[in-house]
């Protein structure tokens, strides 16, 4: 949109697609040691598209037989089988790939060369550079103190079978990253935890303190008897009903959340902009690709705690990153 | 040949990649309760011969990239990985066979729908006209006594994972039937088992028989002296080199060795002529689909009651029965 | 009944008694490729009647030690850890069905050689040719058009570890050979599907279309908005309660719910009539074997949607055939 | 023998098959934590003859069908099999122990309620009157350090599923109790590590030193170059065929391979005697149940090295203890 | 407290830590065939004294980094896959039992040989004599007919990995030595199955008389006609809140609770008291680990016939035992 | 030495304990999805120089209790088994890694904090930076043509748990750069394919050409009739003892045998020198870590065909590289 081209559905499942191949490739070289399960990071979509381009959603759905939605439970099951019988054995065919493509053509439909758009031919490689899209424009950002600051690292997660690398920044650093960008106009990319308790399916995504009297509300007398865990599971069912006094999120909690697997990187989103509620706390304007669900028809409103303490990684645009930051990398 | 249409080298690997898609089917439709293996039986050529017609080998080789034999253990593995996937769900999707056959066409190749041959074109199902064949013509006869004999059951042995029934006779008149048929001018199509100790390397499948003082040679002293299994292990190694007396077999003996596994069914061969060996004992001659090994260049002699003991089930043309046989069908 | 020899409980234990020992023979010939576990088909009961006989059910219950149902879960478990024992051999011995039949006088008693009944001695067989049964005037019948009409083939579900043949009829001349019997006095054997949606616990059984506007009530508008599952949620609960627009099941319809493992073969029950509702909707009039359950005390009315639905096969007297019908057997 | 009643031989496959009941009693209680398999302890023979009782061999050989040898491969896996059917459950029936012995009587026959042996009639309780024998003359010896001497206390070894004791003596103590019993004429039983290199086949069981240059032979100059493993190699191959210096074996030494799973317990046998060879070296005379095989007709020489270090426990009569030790009872 | 030293909480951790190494150190020996999991007897206190002596809580807590409650969920694990990677081997290291401390003293923190508790140093071992425990002071005591009376036995149950003797009394004589304890001013530790129903988590532990149309209340007719099985779940809602009739418990009822799996040994307490209620039913108090829960604030009121029925085993001081028992030791 | 420090024999095991802790916190934080086996790569050395330091060999031999060489069986199980509870559960502990190097020490020895060393005191670090080590100066080498050369990318091989980057050179181009390093007396790292059947106990490795006539010696004849297959088997005997010829390694075979798993990355050497032999064939001087065996005591001679062809990664000084390759780094 920034380029003046008009928007564009791009097709989710062909980026998909080309990850499964890619995948079981890899996970065929290092004879399984690789989370061969569907899921991946942004990386496979910024990381393949000089290597595969794009193509516009219409041109390549991956739905067959007039369904309306993806349900992949039978074939990922199948290509898992699959993959399996090709590790088991001391050496492999030649042919192996060919067949994967087959299950995968028999799921989602044979992958398009080339296709008509708006009256004009293209293969995915020229689609992706009609769209003057680079990816080299883009990158990765991380804040985890387990690797050093201001370096490249590969995230160690499950879903980066890619080891894609991403920049480590100290969290209030990646912070005003984000905040540039949007104040630029750059929407970022949000890798987050959205298993998370404070996530909530009504659209406030927030890290609430058991411990602030405040969030007893009129039974603060009652809140000092509970314990730990009761007054976590008292507060838990306020969240999107009540205003909750929040946590302070500092890199070390960050850290212990990603080391005791409390953080989990589970899903991607989208934040497009900043917002203030009544008392003035910060929160930032999350799409989420869940549909119009919600009280905000889709819209997440996540605290800037949350965002502190949850996010494994985002993705940005190069220039969208402050002066300072970018001369880092 | 009888038929005066010159010989024909018929394409096994068309029959096998089309017993395989049915097995396929039928392990979805009992939920996995078959076996779902290589192998199988003469019904899988017999009994497909009209819904899927023949095609010549040199048409559908099932070789690839210039290979010249077939190895399918890694395709095997895949298969089985694929078809776990599938039954392993509550419900099947309308697309999962498309994928069984890219993996197919992967290690095997794309099925012809229509060929040239001798200058005409031909589909599988023409092919198989031109030739004559009608699968009705065979017959699949058997000798066990756990069923009633002159009814028709499917054999109980894994490879028969087609439920294909046999024509069950007392052992005598299957001997005569295969006698007769070879008296005829017709071949019969004889599954035994190979894997048993009579059936040596050097050509020659007899049933020694170790308590006879006979096969002591000049040391029938330390015979007598000798266990059991010390003297069948003697025997086993004079198989081929010397003439050996051997057992006489009855339906009991035959029963019981199909009862405790020592009979398998594990391999189809064909019985094309009889012979007598000096002492005038008969032999049947075998062609073996295993290449000009052995001796006698890929023809094997099974003695009478070789064949007696270890026939798991013969498929001849119904015309080369006996008169008062056929009648019995 | 028919046969004006009063009425008769026959011991259904004794045939399960029977199966068990049948179906762990055919178990221990395929090398463990058969559904070992508890369930059967129609077949268990009419292709045992010459071999095994009948006895009236006070002569074996299966009950030991007063007890007054059948609790099976750990007989199920110790007779497949020994099947499994058996199976994992090079050999099988010759005791191993005494064993086996040791486990089963354990838990369901031992089989009656002979009995007293009504003052008279019987055995089983002598018993069955007392009530004049003979497995030859039964025939089963099914429809599925992944196989040719009129012609026997076994049914692939799991539970027909028989491989029993049906005769398979188009589903119009199924359901007119119910209709046939049930006009002539004859009840028929049916084997359908009762973990579907739609066969309630109410005494009900129905096929409910989930996209007919009728069955919306007054939410019409509503309605409309809602998805497939939604809707197909909402009329769930008014099954039993309401009435409601049935779909129009064709052959296709059937054969897909067969492929994509929405039929299942799970229960046997008798249909011994036909009713029609308020509406004129025809319903069968079908006995369970749950017991006097439910608003209508043990009987349920089966839709003949339903039945053309998720009928998976039925068993009747060939006497009960149309003579249309019955010449093509 | 010792009481004047002539030799008898007793039934080992009695004792055997009140073993095995008791032993799965035993798991069923343990829900499993119990080593239900083949073999046992001299505790299985000497604890159970006051509750059992014993049989002469030829009223129980275990042997049916006219068989020659015990073959229980099959056996131990239905049993094993079944048993875990059993553990697999919230509860447990009252009539498995019946199905158990159905098993049992079908793989080794029934047991004896009572028998007539040289025209008198006996049960098995009255028969071990007969024989004077009584189950509290006997006691089990070991001797390892990790439990206080002089105590008795459960041998922990796999075989030990009936947690008997065994009393605790020092090593040399031990060795002298032998020595005593069989100066006194009685025997002792021996259980012992017959999986270990120095016991070997040809009727001799020493404990050769790796370490000794005098076990080199002629080659003095070579073994020294060899590494312990290569020395301990070529020795293992002189066993038998030549006269080889042992092993000084300490309490530690014999706690060490106790510990490090270098001694199992694998086998019963039985001391009879002492004798010396050419060079005044004490040897126990062995007499094994493997039958007359070996070069001393199924004799064994063990080294009184051999004794001290691989000997897992003894059992003898309480009456052959040196009068010191027996008051430290 | 009986010795006039003053209450002390002593430390439960101490104990827990020395019986995981004697545990893991029987599980290697048994070659696995232990139950290797949390969870023991009463023996592992009273059975260690002499060895390992004790220590004040406060010593050893056994909690790391302030936590304020023991979650041993992950060094379960990690214990129980150590010790399968060491039995897996032929042969067992010397060092291993260091690497099991080294996992122990990560998660509960290392043990202390020496430390001073109100201004004097004490060892564990001189801390056990100062406070005058001798562990032959006390007796564990079960009632089970499958074993003789008056005589010591391991209980067959998985958590008694110690084969740990009890002494074994008819059920109206261990019932005698409860209460003749208890008027005697000692308390009495009781094994016992809380898992049961009639254990209500309101303070209450019966065995409700489901045959009782006493316990219907105002609904007898309808109680007649309710199942057993529904009779049951109707009592166990009114436990705690009604007065309900109980059953009489025999030796036999409580030998096949036990023999089928209904009760089980999975929880210690301690019996301190006598009490009558309102109908002068008798019922002894309790004292649970479980906090000051419920109605009580921690302590249950068991029925007499609860603890007739569900006792495994009971540890006492032999002082406490009646003259006519003790005598019978 | 290239320093003028002297020689120094470094601590191989300090290096792989350290590297055994990095990998089980990647082990982790992937969720376990990644290798977690003895063995790795020569990043495994290079890449933790900055972070943990150097030792010398006598500061840390890994060997305990006097042994002579490393027997990691039974650690890797129990560390392999500790690891799987790890990742067992939904959170993670904050000791695991206190408790993961209680079992390194156990079985390893404790790290050395510090040490002397020729008189002087060193941490590590501060020996690391007095031999003047720095990781930076190395490079890791490879030459693949799936991914693009002249880039950086890692490795895809089981061992390369840490995701180390090599660069990519073409064939021709790598083998120039080792030739460089020889000449210019540096070492190079050598990680290659010793299964490989050509790879030769005695001290050779080279590729056999089994479609070379002249590798049939004076069996040219019969050579043309064997099957490749024999072929093969025939020149495999002839490694070491005879001049064979050798086949011609283009990038694509190399890429081929990666592919189909013929070729793994299964063992580090060191090449220090070139040799010709009598046919002016070129060999590589190659150091094993196997010790002084085989005819040239350590030492093997890898011809160029099996360098070019089996050379999964090179490490080597960044200043051996040729001008023009070290430029497009």
């Amino acid at each position: 949109m920034r380029k003046g081209k008009g928007t564009f559905d791009l097709s989710e499942m062909y980026i998909v697609r080309r990850n499964y191949e890619d995948k079981a490739e890899k996970y065929v070289r290092t004879h399984g040691n690789l989370n061969f399960a569907p899921g991946g990071s942004f990386a496979d979509v910024i990381e393949t598209l000089d290597q595969y381009g794009v193509v516009p959603d219409e041109v390549y759905t991956g739905l067959l037989d007039g369904a309306e939605r993806h349900d992949h439970g039978e074939m990922d099951k199948v290509l898992s089988g699959y993959m399996k019988g090709i590790i088991g054995n001391n050496s492999v065919s030649t042919v192996w790939k060919r067949g994967f493509n087959g299950i995968l053509d028999a799921y989602l439909g044979a992958k398009p060369d080339s296709f008509t758009y708006n009256g004009k031919t293209y293969t995915p490689q020229s689609f992706k550079e009609f769209l003057e899209l680079d990816q080299n424009d883009y990158i990765s950002i991380t804040s985890f103190s387990h690797q050093p600051f201001y370096t490249y690292f590969p995230l160690e997660v499950p879903d980066n079978w890619r080891w894609a690398n991403s920049f480590n920044l100290p969290l209030d650093e990646m912070m005003a990253a984000i905040d540039h960008a949007l104040m630029n106009g750059y929407t970022v990319a949000w890798a987050s935890d959205v298993s998370e308790g404070g996530f909530s399916r009504q659209g406030i995504a927030i890290v609430p303190d058991e411990n602030a009297v405040e969030n007893a509300g009129t039974d603060q007398a009652k809140w000092l008897g509970l314990s730990e865990r009761e007054r976590r599971s008292s507060i838990a069912g306020k969240v999107g009903s009540e205003v909750l006094k929040e946590k302070t999120i500092t890199q070390e909690m960050r850290q212990l959340a990603y080391d005791n697997y409390q953080t989990t990187d589970d899903h991607g989103m989208h934040i497009y902009g900043i917002a203030k509620d009544q008392n003035g706390n910060k929160f930032y304007l999350v799409k989420n690709s869940w549909g119009e669900t919600g009280p905000y028809n889709g819209v997440w409103y996540a605290s800037e705690a949350f965002v502190r303490y949850k996010t494994t990684s985002i993705v940005m645009h190069k220039d969208a990153l402050p002066k300072a930051t970018a001369k880092k990398l």
